[in-house]
């Protein structure tokens, strides 16, 4: 699958980027700056040799992805938003932003009383499906394809078929996917990341995750 | 430690109670009727007899307990409270309760924009201090003490000293409770609760439940 990942210089999209690309995906990184995002590009490919690593703008990478991840943070979502909406074509929209409040680690609901991924979902209309994901999962150890990470997936979203094809892209890149509900459902997930923050502050740890338990054998 | 529980005849209250009952402390069951809150106690005492459990109305237990459990439904949860406020003496209260929402297991901010905890911290004021933790536990299996509970409690609130009693409380249980930050992510503990009863449904499964990863042995 052709992923662009808008805001893939970042450590959680280049992250993602890189356990996809590992795993026999095409990878377009988007960055604010062409340039910026082809020399990540280029950083990614001499780690990955064999990987299809291609870097541009954000635009660029929205425009020739068949799945397009937003990996920006909140602050930067609407600018993004803005700049490719255009070139979406009713693609999925994979939501992996969280917006932290102030202070940090503290949730403050956002003033819309909608999550990011809904706020995403109202700004671009017809132009993309949203799909909630990935908030929760700590960037320190993506690039570390022999770390086994210890997190699920809760993916949001209103239609179970396209949740299903990005719980496949959970698996893909080494972790459980787990259908969590409807897209309003993003505000837990969104929240639960400044949980998380606080319990990494407060047990001086980097990649607190979750697991949902209770699950019988290949349930999600 | 004598544990009031508001609503202890529902499930999940009588299910903490029965747990740290059996772990020494002594209950008390509060109910809207103090009848039921009686007969309550009284069946639980016969499965525990070694156990000291009583039962009356809800102020009667508030105004017993050294910690006091709200357990009632979210719709329960003004009228109780304007019934007990002036008797919990600045005590703990540890809220349980999670709205759910319609429809349910689909997040939806209450129209306060706060957590169930915090309308409950706002409504008691200086007369107690809100707590919240349990709010994702499963009931099904709290009455069989052999069942290892495979989740976590997220407790929040303003203090780590009041939070590390709720803590124990959990331990005193069979559950891990971790410090989950300010009274604020409350909303995010509660939410989750919907969450993982959709998916619950869709996995037709009755206790799904949360485990944080990613925590050093003895990590909270």
């Amino acid at each position: 699958m052709k992923i662009a990942i808008l805001g893939g210089t970042g450590k959680e999209g280049s992250g993602l980027g890189y356990r996809w690309a590992a795993a026999g995906h095409e990878v377009l990184i988007g960055s604010r700056l062409a340039e910026k995002g082809q020399r990540a590009a280029e950083e990614m490919r001499a780690e990955l040799p064999a990987a299809a690593i291609s870097g541009g703008d954000n635009a660029w990478a929205a425009a020739g992805g068949e799945i397009v991840v937003l990996a920006v943070p909140y602050e930067a979502q609407e600018g993004t938003l803005a700049d490719v909406a255009g070139v979406l074509g009713g693609k999925l929209l994979i939501s992996v932003v969280a917006p932290l409040g102030t202070p940090k680690a503290r949730y403050s609901p956002l003033p819309s009383g909608l999550s990011a991924a809904e706020e995403a979902q109202r700004q671009v209309g017809e132009n993309a499906i949203v799909i909630g994901a990935f908030q929760n999962i700590a960037a320190s150890h993506l690039r570390d394809l022999n770390h086994d990470l210890d997190c699920d997936v809760l993916v949001t979203g209103e239609k179970a078929a396209d949740k299903d094809i990005v719980i496949g892209l959970c698996a893909d890149a080494g972790m459980r996917g787990i259908n969590a509900g409807g897209l309003a459902n993003s505000a837990v997930v969104e929240g639960l990341t400044a949980v998380l923050l606080g319990i990494n502050i407060r047990n001086k740890i980097a990649d607190a995750g979750i697991r949902i338990t209770g699950l019988p054998e290949g349930g999600k």
